[in-house]
């Protein structure tokens, strides 16, 4: 990956604590052993009138999907492990707002690979638990609740 | 006043291109020979949690006002045409999203001082309420219509 920029990276980490997202979420995958995955990602939302905007903004990223939702707004999301780990290491130094979140995803990203059994998982997914009000979202459907009680049947 | 420094600029230009405001808008000014004025201005919101983040803004331009809303939001508004000026000269080679809002700021800075007609202001005014659009902002009150038929009278 060619690195961004100086200029880049206040820019980019200025809009993402104006108008960005970093956050986790609890995904299921029954094809798993632990039943569940911890999804984390970074996204952006814009008017689809400047959809062109999230088009650069992925140029300069190089991860990543943008769609176009029908609502009038599209969505970039950068998701998985590695492109997540690296776009946050370079912006770490210039986030101010989302620093807590930032630090949170990357603690999580770093002992994923340390959860191999019910218990770990079940910690790491009470962080995760965390964003519901980091980042003020309330349609969380999956806790680490239900991970919990899947897992102990 | 101390210059930006590079870096500040382009985080602040993203800041502003992803949750900020730039704008104007027609007052009232009854002691006034054209009874309305033209108010241009910045403005940033965040959650009154996050107030912290304005006063450093603030402190980074030296300019405006910040205040708590009764609604749990902090709002800080830089107005005035020179400190308008001066912020918007100084982003403007980094803003992306926000460019059309940004030149058209500046354009109705340059013509103000020529507008001691009634008519000249008229047109002016035809400008800011392209604001309306480019904001997405539906609660305009005054229009350059109110500004024309008062005058008018």
């Amino acid at each position: 990956m060619n690195k961004l920029s100086e200029a880049d990276k206040y820019y980019i980490a200025g809009f993402l604590d104006g108008d960005g997202c970093i956050n986790a979420q609890i995904v299921k995958r029954p094809d798993c052993r632990l039943q569940f995955q911890i999804r984390v990602y970074i996204s952006f939302y814009q008017k689809t009138k400047h959809h062109w905007f999230l088009l650069w903004l992925q140029k300069k990223c190089q991860y990543g999907a943008i769609r176009k939702r029908n609502d009038g707004m599209s969505e970039y999301t950068i998701t998985g492990i590695d492109p997540v780990h690296n776009i946050l290491k370079e912006l770490e130094p210039m986030i101010r707002i989302k620093k807590t979140q930032l630090k949170l995803v990357l603690r999580i990203i770093k002992e994923l690979p340390k959860t191999k059994d019910p218990q770990t998982f079940i910690t790491l997914c009470e962080s995760v638990d965390r964003f519901e009000q980091l980042n003020y979202s309330k349609k969380r459907k999956i806790r680490s609740d239900t991970v919990r009680s899947t897992l102990a049947n």
